[in-house]
C-alpha cells in the first residue's frame, strides 16, 4: 500500500511521540487524527481532529479507523483488542497487533527474542513469593524483578541483592506477574533504531550510548562509544528482529553492551523512542518521518547523520526555565504538557558535538 | 514582554507559512491559534483551535486577539484594520501595523526604503492613462507596471516596451493605482532574511539567489553566488529596514545585484519568505522557529548553516508525483493543500549542495 499525498494518519495515544510523529507527518501533507482519552493531550493540539474516547470503545475506535487511511501507535500498551478493533474496521494498522502483544509481556518479549536468536540476560518468570525465593537463588543474588506488564521509566521494578527482603519486594511489584532478570556486568547501554518498510525495505541510525538516571533516560550520545562492529552487530539485531516480527514502522531495540562487545538484549520498543529524539536535527531524516514514511509506504528518505550529537530529557521543572537560554549548536523542543510533575519527561535539547564521525 | 513555555500564539492567515510556523510554535510548546476565514485551510489542520471568520469581522478578531498571548501574520495583506482589533483587544501583535501599511502599498514601500537609504530602481506613481502614458516617456520604453496593492507572485504587474499598447496595459491593471518602475538591467536577485526582536537583537541567514519562473519563485540557492561583501551589504540593508520599523520577527528584503556589486531593493516582505524555506533544513535553526522566538520575546536561536541548498517550489501537478522519489540528500515538505491548480505553490525540496561554504 502506497498512501497518496494527503492522505489521513490516526495515531492511538496522544504523548509527546504522538505530537511529534504528527508533525511530520503534518510536513509531509498529510491529514493527523489523534485518538487519546484526554481532553488535552499534547498531540491533540497538533493535529486536524482529535477523537477523545477510551481505549476499549471498540464503537469509537472503529469510526476513528474508517476515517483514517492507516492507523500507528504511539506507545506500545494499547490494548490488542484496541488493535483488532482498528483492523476489524478494515484499515492498515502498523507496527500490527503481534508486534504489540509481544511488546506487552516481558516473557513474551524475552522469548521471541530469543527465537530469534537475541540473547538477554538470564531470566525467569516470577508468579508468586515462592517462584521468587526460587528465581533469587538461581540467578541472585544481585537480580532485578520487573513486572511483566505495563512498566516503563523505572516503574514496576525493584532491584534485590543478598539481602533483600524478598516479601516486601512482592508487594512492590503489586503481586503482579513478574520476571527475574539475574544481573549483567555491562560496560553501558546502546540502542538501536531501525525502520522497516512493508515489502522488507530498511533504514536506521547509529546506535545512541542511553545514560539513565533513577530508571528514567536522561541522555542519549551518538555514535556510541563503541566499535563500530558492535554498532553494526546492534543495528543488524535490530533489523533480524523487525523481520521476525513482519514489523512496519520505526522499532528500538535496546541492548547491554558486555565487556569484550558482546551484546544482551534488554527490551524493544515497537515504536519511536526516545533515544532517537536526536535524529531529527542531527539526520537528514529522522525517526518520526521515517516512520511515516515506513507505514505510508513511501521511500523511508536519507537517514544520513549530519553531526554528532547529544540528547538531554528536561525533566520536571527543568523545562519551566523560562525561556530556556541556549548555547550554540543546542536545539530545543517542548511537549506542550499542561503539568510539570517530578520526573515527567517535559522536553529535550539535542546538542552537536561536531561533524558525523566517529 | 517574554512568553512562557505553554502560551498560545495566534497566527493571522492559514496557508503554508502559518503552518509552518504553527509547527514550529509547538515544537517549542506553544498552542496555537489559526485565524483565517478558510474552513479547512492547511494551518487550521495543524493547530489547537481554528477561527474561521472574516477578516472584518471586528467581534471574532477581538475574541480570537484575547485568546491569545501574542498574534503575527502569515500575509502581508492582513487588513489594517484586523490588526486594529487585534491591538485594541490588549494583545501584542507582531510585526505591527506600521511594517503592514507600508508593505502594502508600493508607492508607501519604495518611499519608505528610500528614507532609510536603501535605494530602488527608479519609479513613479500612475493613477490614470495620461499618468501612465508620462511615467513611460520619463521611465521607458522597457519598464513595468504594478498595481500598488495586493500584487503577488507575478499577479497585477505588466512588462512595458517600446511598443506597448498602454491603454491595454492600464486595463490589465484594473484601472488600480500602480507604480511604474523603469528597467534595471541587473544580474540576478537575492534576497536577505533577517529576525528583530523587540530589544533590537539580530540574527540571520546568508542571502539566496532566487530563481522566478513566469514571476512565481521557482528556486533558491543559498549562499548566493555574490562576493561576500554583497551579501554583507545585503544583510545590512534588511537590518536597517527591521530597525527603521522597529520590526519584531523576521522580514525578507528582496534585492537586485547590478554588475559591480550595487544593490538596488525590489520590495520585502513583513513575514516570513519563500526563499527561506531552506533553513530549517539546511540551519540550526530556521526562519519559522526564530520568527516565533523572535515574538515570543526568547533568545533568538543559532542560525548557524548546516550545509549549502538549494530550495525548489513544487508547483500544481508537481506535488502530486505519489509518492515523490526523492533523491539522498532532498527533504520534502508538502503543504497540505486540497487542490493542485496550475501554479499554486503546493509544497518544496530542500537539496544539500555540499558542506556550508563558499
Amino acid at each position: 500500500m502506497v498512501l497518496p499525498a494527503g492522505a489521513t494518519i490516526g495515531i492511538l495515544g496522544g504523548g509527546q511521540l504522538g505530537r511529534m510523529l504528527a508533525s511530520a507527518a503534518t510536513g509531509l501533507g498529510f491529514d493527523v487524527h489523534i485518538y487519546c482519552p484526554d481532553a488535552d493531550c499534547p498531540a491533540g493540539r497538533v493535529a486536524a481532529r482529535l477523537w477523545q474516547h477510551g481505549y476499549d470503545d471498540t464503537a469509537a475506535l472503529a469510526d476513528f479507523a474508517r476515517a483514517c487511511d492507516v492507523v500507528t501507535v504511539e506507545f506500545e500498551n494499547v490494548p490488542v483488542a484496541a488493535a483488532d478493533a482498528v483492523i476489524s474496521a478494515g484499515t492498515p494498522f502498523h507496527p500490527g497487533p503481534k508486534a504489540l502483544a509481544v511488546a506487552q509481556d516481558r516473557a513474551t518479549e524475552k522469548k521471541f527474542l530469543q527465537s530469534c536468536g537475541i540473547e538477554c540476560a538470564p531470566w525467569v518468570t516470577v508468579d508468586s513469593l515462592d517462584d521468587l525465593a526460587s528465581a533469587h537463588r538461581e540467578l541472585g543474588p544481585d537480580a532485578i524483578l520487573k513486572t511483566r506488564r505495563d512498566g516503563y521509566d523505572g516503574k514496576g521494578q525493584v532491584r534485590l541483592s543478598a539481602n533483600s527482603d524478598l516479601s516486601a519486594a512482592w508487594d512492590d511489584v503489586g503481586n503482579h506477574p513478574c520476571v527475574l532478570e539475574g544481573f549483567v556486568p555491562f560496560e553501558l547501554e546502546i540502542s538501536a533504531i531501525v525502520a522497516r518498510r512493508a515489502d522488507g525495505a530498511f533504514a536506521g541510525w547509529s546506535p545512541s550510548l542511553n545514560i539513565h538516571e533513577t530508571g528514567i533516560l536522561r541522555r542519549s550520545v551518538t555514535p556510541a562509544p563503541v566499535d563500530q562492529s558492535v554498532r553494526d552487530d546492534a543495528r543488524d539485531l535490530a533489523i533480524r528482529l523487525a523481520s521476525a516480527l513482519d514489523y512496519v514502522g520505526v522499532l528500538a531495540l535496546e541492548l547491554f553492551v558486555l565487556p569484550g562487545g558482546d551484546l544482551l538484549a534488554n527490551e524493544f520498543a515497537p515504536r519511536v523512542h526516545n533515544s532517537g529524539h536526536w535524529t531529527p536535527e542531527a539526520c537528514a531524516t529522522g525517526q518520526f518521518e521515517t516512520h511515516i514514511r515506513a507505514i505510508a509506504g513511501w521511500p523511508l528518505g536519507d537517514t544520513a547523520r549530519l553531526f554528532n550529537a547529544e540528547m538531554v530529557n528536561l525533566l520536571g521543572d527543568e523545562a519551566l526555565i523560562d525561556p530556556i537560554e541556549l548555547r550554540d549548536g543546542v536545539s530545543l523542543t517542548l511537549y506542550g504538557k499542561r503539568e510539570a510533575r517530578p520526573g515527567r519527561k517535559m522536553g529535550h535539547t539535542v546538542r552537536r558535538l561536531g561533524p558525523a564521525g566517529d
